[in-house]
């Protein structure tokens, strides 16, 4: 009794699997689940070597570890991390620690750390990312909140986490809720990126009369070159499945789901004052993917012919790459802008080159270009938008024509590229020193006697305008 | 004593202009103010037969009332009301009434319903537009809430309102928050519409080479065919104002503020899962604008050159503003198929038709295009979307070309056109009949094992995919 290393809350695809890797890894680990049978199917998986205990009961749970105890909670964020939490209280004693591994939205962690703290309970957030296999094989973990107890833990992290070049995807991140933020932000830049791969696809297809197979092989290529990355990587194999004479992707429904977190970073984007538009983008084609009804009526009346593009080619294959390039940066660069402005508003403190570094492995967003953007905030870590980084411009100046003139065809043509045009106009925005707000200000004014500043003199100024 | 007919709190720009319109129309009516230069300077603007008394005191200002006592608060959104209506209650009877006619967040709208009602208080919320001047002739009024509440003011606020062809541009709205929704979405379509006359002024002057004086007639002219609508008069105007030499438009910082109402609306929007890409966009803008000093450092990293484009013509002339009346209908579209689903989700049971009947006249969003969204929803009050709507989809149709071919050379040249090309974007998506979001369905399928649906059969599927 009391001997085991670790306890996780939650036996679902996360929770089990991350249980059989810290396992893997020659720890201890306990498991509680409600449900029975996922408490059965996870003894039955176990492999010769594994101490793993799993049960149905909290008590007989929490009694199994050694002290101070560390639990980790992978139940849906709400309610269940709640009610999870009381379920244990009543056997812990002052110094364990909670952690809670799932999409937690993050105000939720700055009110358990709170409630918590007053009990003696250290907790904290710790994003984690990899999905089934990552939890599996090595995710990427972002941990913030109670340092000192992140610290006694870290050996165990360590251990499952994903490498690269030797070093581990995982590291204290910064105070608070800085884990679950972070997190969140993860996937709203996965938002993006998913939406601009289907855009891509759509293009590939839609536009420019690709056929599967070229699809298929295009993807395929581009993870061997700059674009490699996770993403890239399971779209060349979901492009190839085969049912029969079917491609799999063919029969699958345009109806995209989604579970909140793309939405919640571009509603706290907004908060913050943090323009994100590939991610508004993106939670607003899933939405639109809903409206199939409505879509089907629309198709009849909002009838567009557009005009011939030409075909398949080395050079429009390297077009698309170059475009898809330049978009993707520009996500990247909207949601490690918004993390600098969170840092600031929420004090989390947070060092970018750290988290650049693990996300280079392990992570749903894991692509080459994290290194780049790595090496950018290691140059400078004042750096407030990666686009400022003179090597990160210089890949959106040697891109940015094959973006327009994709774009240019697409636009023609009446293919929706709303990722794409969000990213180009984003960038064009930014690097306008003077936009044309001088007139908002102005009708503001106007209209609502707002005042407003000028660029000739200090002051606040009213006029009448009529 | 206790004879005037209606009491209002709160005397700045709008409280003191529709307190004078409400005079004007032969109402007695009492301001309180808790600043007394306010209080004394509304004094000296009566005019002769105006029935007005204006005091510090909220014991003096509520005797004042005939009972049932009508008092509506025009104090800054948020803690001012809760302070206002607290500074009341206790002079209160029951079966008083208490208005909101600020810009108030909706759910702080039912809370205070709820409050109120338990002390036997009516309370609503009524959404007012049509900013200084608009209180002081005729604003848009928008209530919901407490209709029985409402009918007994009802003479009162359809003699102050805007009219339009003799009806009165006020109607009671919905239940419960309905007012201060509908008010909210007003304001967000307002922000669409505002950016996207700042990127028409932008795309003449930096992409066509307009000069000040043409671009100010355009706009003139545009007021009086299709656009004829408030913010084009206004800007028509703004853009006549000079200085010296100068263009007072030239001096005025790029620098936007905002009150959030734009923000709410498209943080509710997704809430809702309804796209409102342009009101986004707009969102966006006022942010990007400040960011200068980053904007400035983009400016010499990311460089582009662009191309020759042709110069004004009556047919360039004809395309922006085909281009603009396109984006504004897509702009209406968004907000108004964002009140078709808070109307179900929040039980508002709204009528839009009533809605576009009274933005014709007194609000900001006023336009000649509103009769044409009337009459579409009298024709088919079940509309989801008024694109669906034969006559507006025709405008849509006839304009697209346009549309595309300004995009194209925006585009082409580097200017960002974020309203313009997310107004786009959502109608090529909203005609697609099929989406490509079957990939982000594979790949979250594929990272999560978050399942999928078929075209070919019914049900939940899952696929191992490597």
């Amino acid at each position: 009794m009391n001997n085991y290393n670790f306890g996780i809350v939650g036996l679902g695809v996360m929770g089990r699997n991350l249980l059989l890797n810290m396992a893997d890894n020659g720890f201890a680990v306990a498991g509680l689940d409600l449900d029975p049978e996922k408490a059965q199917s996870l003894a039955a998986e176990a492999a010769e070597g594994h101490t793993i205990k799993v049960t149905t009961q909290a008590a007989e749970f929490v009694a199994a570890l050694q002290q101070p105890r560390a639990i980790m909670l992978l139940v849906p964020a709400g309610k269940p991390v709640d009610a999870a939490i009381a379920s244990l209280l009543a056997y812990l004693d002052k110094g364990d620690i909670i952690i809670d591994g799932g999409n937690t939205y993050f105000p939720d962690t700055d009110r358990r750390f709170n409630e918590l703290a007053i009990q003696g309970i250290h907790f904290f957030g710790m994003g984690i990312s990899g999905g089934e296999r990552g939890a599996r094989r090595g995710p990427s973990m972002m941990p913030g909140g109670d340092r000192k107890a992140y610290e006694t833990l870290r050996p165990i992290f360590e251990a499952v986490a994903a490498k690269v070049n030797g070093e581990p995807c995982v590291e204290f991140l910064g105070n608070g809720s800085a884990g679950n933020y972070v997190k969140m932000v993860h996937n709203g830049i996965e938002y993006g990126i998913m939406q601009l791969i289907a855009e891509t696809y759509d293009l590939m297809k839609r536009l420019y009369g690709f056929d599967n197979q070229t699809i298929q092989q295009t993807f395929e290529q581009w993870n061997k070159e700059e674009l490699n990355s996770f993403l890239i990587e399971i779209t060349a194999q979901i492009l190839k499945k085969k049912e029969g004479d079917h491609y799999l992707v063919d029969l699958i429904s345009d109806w995209a789901k989604s579970k909140g977190t793309g939405k919640w970073t571009s509603q706290n984007a907004m908060d913050l004052q943090v323009p994100v538009p590939v991610i508004d983008a993106a939670v607003n084609m899933r939405d639109i993917s809903k409206y199939k009804p409505e879509r089907a009526e629309a198709a009849k009346l909002l009838v567009w012919e557009g005009e011939a593009v030409e075909s398949p080619s080395a050079a429009l294959i390297a077009r698309l790459k170059d475009a898809l390039y330049f978009a993707i940066i520009t996500t990247y660069a909207q949601g490690l802008a918004q993390l600098t402005v969170a840092s600031e508003t929420y004090s989390y403190e947070l060092d970018l080159e750290v988290v650049t570094k693990i996300w280079r492995g392990g992570c749903i967003i894991r692509a080459e270009l994290l290194e780049d953007f790595r090496k950018a905030y290691a140059n400078n870590p004042a750096l407030r938008n990666i686009l400022l980084d003179p090597s990160v411009a210089e890949k959106l100046v040697a891109t940015q024509a094959s973006m327009r003139a994709i774009l240019q065809d697409a636009i023609a043509n009446g293919i929706p590229a709303s990722g794409y045009v969000n990213a180009l106009s984003y960038v064009d925005a930014y690097r306008s020193e003077k936009l044309p707000t001088n007139i908002i200000q102005a009708q503001r004014d106007y209209f609502g006697a707002h005042t407003y500043e000028r660029i000739d003199q200090e002051g606040i100024f009213h006029t009448r305008w009529d």
